[in-house]
């Protein structure tokens, strides 16, 4: 039934966080989930309901947002309800923002309806892959876990968390799931190595799947205080009162990670499983490794990449560079693998090499007050 | 009398020459000679003439320059009479130029007048010691000389032509010139490190010292019809006649440089003497020459320079980056000495060692289609 909606599931994206290291593209006016980095005419964030949509049916998808991006995403997303934008008076990290929207499903559609939370500003490649992946993690969250999806690792990346993986789960539908033994944080180089050797080390790229009464009752467990100021707003959100209840507990609320609330607790007492996802996924942190999922068809074969208006650039001497264009011409000569980034206010001059220290580039210019930039 | 002006001498400054290798700061329509490139406030025009009216006093200075420029000179050297401008109707290369300007002189004020010819794009300090220099030289020139100024090397640069100096002149006021037994055309560096081993090789720099009327006798004997052309149009320059006599003899105008045409050889029958200039002397050729003529004060003392506004420009981990501000702030993260151009339409990037290569950035336009880029 690899085409229809999976009954009863709903997909969370929460949609925030600044891209810092994609400045000056990403702004915190116009993070990165609101631009197209892949060339293909869509946004991280169209990108994801368009990959979540089939799984939910049109009216399973739930954003969630700042209050300050809110017009943007309905502009981009004209396709969804009011009901299916949550905005934030303010952030309060992830485990407020998940936990909120799986209060407002579980006052609509019952506890037992399965949420699965999916970042607004990741790409991921073959897709039938992926939707096998959330049916199976689905399953496992009906039999009352906290699932995961873990990336099969493809080489010893420093840049993202592990989960470690361990017995099999055995629960119908999702064969492949195992138990997970625990959360790791970015390891260095050499542990990364010994991590990919045991075979059941998988990447954390921060999906949840979880029945939205489970996830409550953890959090009942874990914050009582967060569980029933989540449940309370939750309670009052299709409802007149909601802005004044909003007001009032929202600021009250604990700022966590979903991953210290409840993924790593509930880890440790054997709740959390995780199901192998053998599709390829990317996070897309930095300029790095935003070059690689831009189509190669119509590019160079020296690596060159052009994000925008291929017409406009001019390399010379300068294989692998990459150019993210404006309005104008851009001629790069003499630097391999260059990237270089033109907005309107904004020009940023680089290298893949360099692409993880642009957050600095956006510290230079916050210390210099020019806070319009960031 | 060092700061008198110097009787009988006239300065003419052929201002041409599109500096295709300090694209897209330079371009056709607005060449580098009417640009500030020293960060003085200054054009290099207006500095030229800065730099030469002390000599010649304030109606001394003859600029000579293509029609399409016309505006933009007298908009740049408003202190200059209409007399003072003479518009090319289409570039004809040097000698016709300089021999125009002599012709006119010649016709104004008499064939015993001293002419100096100084490009309008280069960049010269220590002025005191290029003022003595153009006294020495127009000494020479009274003399009878084609008289050149001789730049005391102080590297082997490849970049230049040089004169070789051979046995002193005798001339009184001129006692450092000396006879020129030839010019040479820019050398390799082994040729340039030998030359400078002798002791007796200056850089060429394309100054000519020169009485009108020696100039137009040479050129009589070297190439008459040109010598013809040039008084005709003279005769009738300051009159009603000159549009009509221009439009019909201009176009018929051989299209040789003064080098060819009477340095060389003039200097082989005898008849060139050099005075040697120790002044500072940059023909900025290209963006790596145009680094260190920009003030050090109040700039990184990492070799880094900006042209333009210092305000816009942050550098992380790239020494001696060049900066040619437009609008937009520049950040540059990790490339040494990268040289960044913000123009409106055009963005160069690229490094000080490839700088003499951006001409093919140019090329590369063009046979794209896009004139309007060069």
């Amino acid at each position: 039934m690899a085409d229809t909606p999976v009954d009863g599931f709903h997909a969370v994206i929460p949609a925030g966080g600044a891209g810092t290291r994609l400045w000056p593209l990403s702004r915190q006016g116009a993070p990165k989930f609101l631009h197209d980095l892949t060339g293909t005419g869509r946004t991280l964030l169209q990108g994801t309901v368009d990959r979540l949509a089939p799984l939910t049916g049109p009216d399973g998808v739930l954003v969630v947002t700042g209050a300050r991006h809110v017009d943007a995403v309905r502009a981009q997303l004209p396709e969804l309800s009011g009901a299916q934008v949550i905005a934030e008076p303010s952030p309060r990290d992830s485990m407020a923002a998940i936990g909120l929207a799986a209060a407002i499903l579980a006052e609509r559609h019952g506890p037992g309806t399965v949420l699965g939370s999916f970042a607004a500003d990741h790409v991921i490649g073959e897709l039938p892959r992926f939707e096998a992946a959330v049916r199976a993690g689905v399953e496992a969250a009906r039999a009352g876990y906290v699932v995961t999806i873990g990336i099969e690792a493809t080489e010893p990346s420093t840049a993202f968390g592990y989960i470690d993986a361990a017995d099999p789960l055995g629960v119908d539908g999702a064969e492949g799931a195992r138990h997970v033994a625990a959360f790791t944080e970015k390891p260095d180089a050499e542990t990364a190595a010994a991590y990919l050797a045991t075979g059941h080390y998988w990447w954390n790229a921060g999906m949840f799947i979880v029945a939205a009464g489970v996830l409550l009752d953890h959090l009942a467990l874990q914050l009582p205080p967060l569980a029933a100021g989540l449940r309370r707003i939750a309670a009052v959100w299709d409802t007149p009162e909601r802005d004044e209840v909003l007001a009032e507990v929202w600021p009250t609320l604990t700022k966590i990670a979903i991953d210290h609330a409840i993924a790593e607790p509930v880890a440790a007492a054997g709740g959390v499983a995780v199901v192998p996802g053998d599709f390829s996924w990317d996070d897309v942190g930095d300029f790095a490794s935003l070059a690689p999922l831009l189509a190669a068809a119509a590019q160079p074969d020296d690596g060159s990449r052009t994000l925008g208006e291929e017409s406009l650039v001019q390399r010379l001497d300068a294989p692998g560079a990459l150019v993210l264009t404006g309005e104008r011409t851009v001629t790069v000569l003499g630097i391999p693998d260059a990237v270089v980034v033109d907005t309107p206010d904004a020009l940023l001059v680089t290298t893949r090499a360099h692409a993880q220290q642009v957050k600095g580039a956006v510290d230079g210019w916050r210390s210099r007050g020019r806070d319009d930039l960031l």
